[in-house]
């Protein structure tokens, strides 16, 4: 048993920063509760959107002086100020980009991650535990071997810069950590279809590979990846002396939510000895659906898997991840530790391998809570019902676009993501009023879809995601659009 | 003003996420934040630290299944089977690695964070005015010019590669974005003391120099950077047609709280237009302190500084910083979205500039909410106390073991770090001794330190960070150590 020595004198309040009376700032905790409660469930009453008024904005840092508001002040000036003005992704209104809705219940997680306020970094600690079972949870549902490795992340984008460094630490035949890219580097080779998301340039970039090493691949009428055009492009830099190095295959493209032939894809790669790397940022999570996990076949067949909890499973925000199915890449791309983070046999040092053996970072949070909690709280039923509800708003969204012959729309919708646009008169830039019109829609509160080029013409563009929208709300976000197209025409 | 479509209809409950009954979720919520504020008020009467059974890891999947467990379940599993195995770091005895303890006020500040939900990868949402007002606070903080640039980060790991991706990009007299490292990024080198933490190691692997990019600079005998060897270094790699980069200063190594000569390292990297980047993880914010501010002059000098909120200002975490002096090298280094992310002069894709042209994240949480909480909730004066408080508590501790002749201490403290060794006896075997004594203090609850290597020791590693460490506390691991150290002997 545990033993703890008392201290031999302890001072009433030795601490410049614990609170003088924690009643009352209990009872500020449970009114903040309350509110923020209130504000999850009422959201759908508001505007999805309203903008900080500058003002506000300007006067942030006032409150911060040398002697401290309180916890009851500082609370009253994020309820008035700060919370009224977020991004509108609670609200079932909100298409715009790609972004989960939260849970009411992910407050709760989030509290008492911020109780534990755990360094997720390593040690033997429950906080790596659960980080390890949710690991462990993805790895088994996306049918990664028991052998693959993981570790959470911010998103998408960090994810993909993981998967991609130990795709470099696998693929170089030198000592690429010590020695560095060199001009050897400077010759690897990324394959992606030009649908890919601009995470994979960033992480190209980051990684001292440059823009250059992305080779971009045509897509077909859906926009996926044509396979014909993916074996020609590895076969002609070969030829000219580059390294093909790796190919991205998207689960659900951010413009269109298309899906690439991952299984195609997995044999290109298997062919030419390319790192299979799969960008399932929000489209991954299909595999929860008895329905739609067909569409991602071939996930399974990954080197290396990005994709958020925090999208389509609304885990509150940050929250993605990566799998690695060679672990051996994965940690000799990050481990190394200095003698002061010598691991122990017993102890709080124990528990290896620790997660910033998996990942540039030292620092991070405990973002497993939230996930290990959703997932117990709901059940995979739920989960699954929420994204296939997504899918069938796309389809009502599309089929009312098509009724209405001032709009024209992007065919066909694969999942969640729904584009089309005001048809232009005489003498209208098509561009100028389909922009004007998102903007009016978000500045009203009316709905908030966001917008994208495809082709020559700029598209209104919705992506349904939250788990609470309706058909209704589809019906109202169209009905916005010509409402709006009538005053700008009137 | 803002007007919002009604719904035609209304299901009473359309959400499969959404709960079925409001008000069980409320009294789930507040029985957690009385539960979850006692857990940290009560924190000094339990153990520092306890290990999860291995009974409870095994088992954390075992309640996810189809149907859900419902929220006052997955509360009651998360409260008996992972709350109590945290790492330890709200108790005032712990000591180990680096780790901010957390405030009672940051509990609200993540509950309403969670609540806002928000992406700050960008748009133009009132949290991204809250992240840009907590960069002014800390560019003014630091004496950073008014253009300077900053993001938050995960941490100092992240917050270093950021700043050193903005050091690559300001250096290379080529397209490095487009073209990549190449062979004459291979040249490249960087400078930093032997003291130097691993996260630059980490950085340089990332951004694909390798580790032999790092030049090892020897240190003076208080663990500081040998300003005249620097020059030398610099020179002679000069002289064999290396390309002298950048080179990082350390406010507060993680041994031993070593603050280098900041203005002599700016004086020479102005010479050899090196860029100078500091790792001020803990040590940057002794500017808070009116005490110890001097200790960190010339931190206004650096190109890049990068910092953690969650360490000595107590932040939950995790929440680090990077500021950069060059704008445009920072952007640079970032910047570049796809179609859908085109920024609009209006509505809600507004805002510029966006987090996401400042770092490699696209989705990233509010972090900045709970920053700005707590500046606001305690004010700089309880925060510099604070800080204050843990150098005192320090040299309390170094005092201490002074008086103790089985004891051997790295002299001197010059912050909060004290480092300390049982002397061995005949026939023992020194570092097995101290790795012993630091595991039992760990495993019975008494005291958590780490250990660290010094010259050809293994020391214990007293960090005193925690605001709520009293002089009773350091006394009390000094006792434990002892009480030990006779059980073993005996």
């Amino acid at each position: 048993m545990k033993t703890s020595l008392p201290s031999r004198t302890m001072p009433r309040n030795a601490s410049p920063l614990d609170p003088s009376d924690w009643e009352d700032l209990r009872r500020h905790l449970h009114a903040a509760a309350d509110h923020l409660l209130d504000h999850v469930r009422d959201h759908r009453q508001g505007p999805v959107w309203q903008e900080m008024p500058q003002q506000f904005a300007d006067e942030l840092l006032d409150p911060i002086t040398r002697h401290g508001a309180g916890t009851g002040r500082a609370w009253e000036l994020l309820r008035e100020r700060i919370l009224p003005f977020g991004v509108g992704n609670l609200h079932p209104r909100f298409m715009g980009w790609v972004h989960g809705a939260g849970t009411a219940g992910g407050l709760l997680a989030s509290l008492a991650e911020a109780a534990v306020n755990a360094n997720v970094g390593g040690r033997n600690t429950g906080a790596l535990r659960v980080e390890r079972a949710v690991i462990d949870w993805a790895r088994d549902l996306f049918g990664f071997p028991v052998g693959a490795s993981g570790i959470l992340t911010s998103g998408t984008s960090m994810a993909t810069i993981v998967g991609l460094a130990a795709a470099r630490n696998a693929h170089a035949d030198w000592d690429v950590e010590e020695e560095g890219l060199g001009s050897e580097g400077a010759r690897f080779r990324l394959y992606a279809s030009e649908a890919t998301h601009g995470c994979i340039h960033k992480a190209l970039r980051l990684l001292g590979f440059g823009r250059r090493a992305l080779r971009t691949v045509p897509t077909d009428g859906q926009g996926r990846m044509r396979l014909d055009q993916l074996d020609r492009i590895v076969r002609e830099d070969r030829d000219q002396g580059l390294r093909p190095w790796a190919v991205v295959g998207n689960a659900g493209t951010v413009n269109r939510g298309a899906v690439d032939d991952l299984d195609g894809i997995a044999d290109v790669a298997a062919d030419h000895g390319l790192w299979f790397h799969v960008d399932g940022a929000f489209g991954a999570l299909l595999r929860l659906s008895p329905r739609y996990r067909h569409r991602v076949a071939g996930i399974e067949r990954a080197d290396s898997l990005a994709f958020d909890f925090h999208k389509w499973l609304h885990v509150t925000y940050d929250c993605g991840c990566v799998l690695v199915r060679d672990r051996d890449a994965h940690v000799g791309a990050f481990q190394g530790r200095p003698d002061y983070l010598e691991g122990h046999e017993a102890g709080l040092a124990a528990g290896e391998p620790w997660p910033c053996d998996y990942g540039p970072e030292l620092s991070r949070g405990f973002r497993a809570l939230r996930v290990w909690f959703l997932l117990v709280e709901h059940g995979t039923d739920a989960l699954a019902e929420a994204i296939d509800n997504s899918v069938d708003r796309a389809s009502h969204l599309a089929a009312r676009v098509d009724e209405e012959p001032a709009l024209e729309r992007i065919d066909p919708v694969e999942l969640n993501v729904v584009c089309f646009r005001v048809l232009p008169e005489d003498g209208e830039d098509g561009d100028e009023l389909n922009r004007v019109i998102v903007t009016e829609l978000q500045r009203r509160g009316i709905a908030a879809p966001s917008t994208t080029r495809l082709g020559p013409h700029l598209f209104i563009r919705c992506c349904l995601m939250n788990h609470r929208t309706t058909r209704d709300d589809a019906d109202a976000t169209v009905d916005g659009v010509l409402h709006i197209l009538r005053g700008l025409r009137r």
